[in-house]
């Protein structure tokens, strides 16, 4: 799967210039999170969560808390600040200035057939520029696919359905009225507007991946969001920014996860069932519909519950 | 914000003519609220929740319970019925014979760049009679804004979204799929066939405000549905019939209010929380993922659980 | 109400092609479930949920498991198979070779207004081969009604709407963006590459329905799903393959059933309340919002909470 860049950053910009009161003047050419940014990149660590990757990161700065600066490594320029998330996402703003409000493609046009000889097109089907779609794929009608989207081969692309900022490999079925690729729920909260979050990331789509009616899986924020090959999601899902889904998962209806949760392989959850941010699901653990998950969960569990516990708990506490 | 009207109401009409076995006979010219309800008007008050409104009503006349009508001012003629519900559903009907099913507008047109000189439009873009939509606003593709909506300055609309019935402030961002200004869920059960409730309501939707893709925000039925400044809902929320969110609120995915409800300011609602119907949540409020609100909560709470308690409790719970 | 025939099977096999290491050689023209097979059918028997419709199958074949296998009657000749899903999802694929995957309909065009006198329709509806929509209906803008789907007289169909594999009966409402009829979320788990189920059922929406916006109704894989008369859906439900909703009920905002359930009449269930597969829900049961149902609910009974338990029972324990 080819890596696209749908935003291209602004800048390079100096260090005090994306940070006021800074001194350093290193030139910054993107923002980046811990284990991914280079030595020409911005990132940030504002949590203990994320240590394993701080204390490893390659980046030229971080914007971190005093506490926490400790953890990184001295390579990099600690910029101490009292709220993380609110300089991320000024700087990103900075980066990203068109990525923290979903603009419509407004480059749209009816595909040409000679672009895409082996593709099948319904009708009012609408493409933006550079968009790419393998072989003996299907795209219903009134579909729109937004610039520099990435379908594979033997796609299966329902009818009503919005693609942006997306990359999607071979073999994918997507069912009608789906909307993937959009901005997420991230911004600071401010009395009177609050401060938008750019959203810079993708989606991406393994091969084989099946996704239901009507769900929302929204991109990565300064990450991507991502879904594992052979995961199958059910009507209504809503998958949150930078959520990473693994292999072979079975996601019922009205499954909804917030922002930034990592689920493993083989994980099955049943219909309803929330799983809250910034959580680690392992591999081949089974949520019961309905649950509440609000802490991580180890490999194999068969967690139910709201909140989620041990699935033998709960149906111990049900017969009381 | 402008007051817009939707729906024209038939008649006058007098006030025996309206309901069987009533004598009186003064004209009646519209069917509002307790608190909105004029001399002119006719009224109704169904519960005791509404007995401030009640006291003060400058309606002509009430439809209300013998029990409730000792509330009511003199000035107000009670005309005492055992099903309130029932009689409002046939008198609002009597006023808004069209406003029960939601008939599509068959007036839609592409819009002419002359009518929106600043405005830009994707494909397929649908309008209405008498749409406006203010300077610098942007609509997405396959869009359709149906008659008399107005949009302020500086909005987003994304593609795939129907409006109807609703007035949008300033700086407001609508994302993808997003279904506003539907007829709520209201009827009178019948075996056989529902009487179906007139809805005549709007929905206001305040400046700076963001609801992110998928959501559904039915109109009013007899009131209005509203949302207020800088609030920011996630994907696939639902919100019933005349709820009244505040200012700066953020109500993550999936939440569900149900109908007239009422939401304070700076209120935090974690994802796939559900509001019953007819409840009032204070200022400040903190409501947590999955809860299930069934009373009233008062200014500067923090709750969780199904149902909602004090978040203390709940987390004490959950360790035994 | 008309039975319609979306997928017609191929074939007719001999047993023995349907099936490895099977002796018999019977033509078998049909996958059907028990109590509508016949004897040019197979059958399959998963479950002793379904022994009262084993018992009297007219089936030429059942796929079933040893032990449940006592239960068939002579007259049908035992399949026994360890993994009885599985078998069916393979001879299924071979009956309906086309029904695991929604094609989008690539035969849509614009609606001849010779052919539908007395309908109304919005801009850029599109229309299937053989669609039937009866007299005074009206469909909205954007609409896709795919090919044979049948709509009765006096029916508001919204705009943004998707139809196929549908009967729609008289004086039914559906509200923008509904997606009716597609495929269920059914299919074999497998390492890295799933065994996709065939539906080949369909949905039947009978008289005086009313299913408001966004909700997701899928078709049944090898039985059909019903919605009955007079029954009203509010936004976002989700109905799950095969589901039977009996007539007058009440199915609030964000209600999610799983695949299989069957729901009596009269029936009132509050929003965000999640019934799990393979239920069977009695008359004039409520149902409260929020609740999960993980077990069947007999004729009358008040139920709520998570898992869903008898109301007096769920307020003395919220009391404490």
């Amino acid at each position: 799967m080819e890596d696209t860049i749908f935003f291209k950053p602004k800048g390079p910009f100096s260090l005090n210039k994306l940070i006021d009161a800074c001194n350093y003047n290193d030139k910054i050419h993107d923002i980046k999170i811990l284990d991914k940014a280079n030595e020409k990149d911005i990132t940030f660590f504002e949590s203990s969560r994320y240590s394993e990757h701080a204390k490893y990161t390659k980046a030229k700065a971080c914007i971190t808390t005093q506490k926490l600066s400790e953890i990184l490594p001295k390579s990099c320029k600690k910029i101490l600040v009292k709220n993380v998330l609110l300089e991320v996402a000024k700087i990103s703003k900075k980066f990203y200035p068109d990525a923290d409000i979903d603009y419509p493609d407004l480059s749209l046009k009816k595909p040409k057939k000679s672009n895409y000889p082996s593709v099948k097109f319904g009708n009012n089907v609408l493409i933006g520029k550079k968009v790419k779609i393998g072989k003996k794929s299907i795209v219903g009608s009134n579909t729109i696919i937004e610039h520099d989207v990435q379908i594979g081969k033997n796609c299966v692309i329902g009818s009503n359905i919005l693609l942006k900022n997306s990359v999607i490999g071979n073999n994918v079925v997507i069912q009608d009225g789906c909307k993937i690729g959009l901005k997420g729920f991230g911004f600071i909260p401010m009395k009177n507007k609050n401060l938008k979050f750019a959203h810079k990331g993708n989606v991406y789509i393994h091969d084989d991946v099946e996704i239901a009616s009507s769900c929302t899986i929204d991109r990565g924020s300064i990450d991507d969001t991502i879904i594992g090959q052979n995961t199958y999601l059910d009507n209504q899902v809503h998958v949150a920014h930078n959520v990473k889904i693994g292999k072979n998962c079975m996601i019922a209806g009205q499954v909804g996860f917030a922002g930034s949760s990592i689920i493993g392989n083989n994980v099955s959850i049943g219909g309803q069932a929330g799983i809250s941010g910034h959580l680690k699901v392992g591999n081949n653990v089974k949520i019961g519909g309905g649950s509440g998950v609000i802490k991580d969960i180890n490999d194999n569990e068969v967690v139910m519950g709201y909140p989620a516990i041990p699935f033998r708990d709960f149906i111990k506490n049900w017969k009381k």
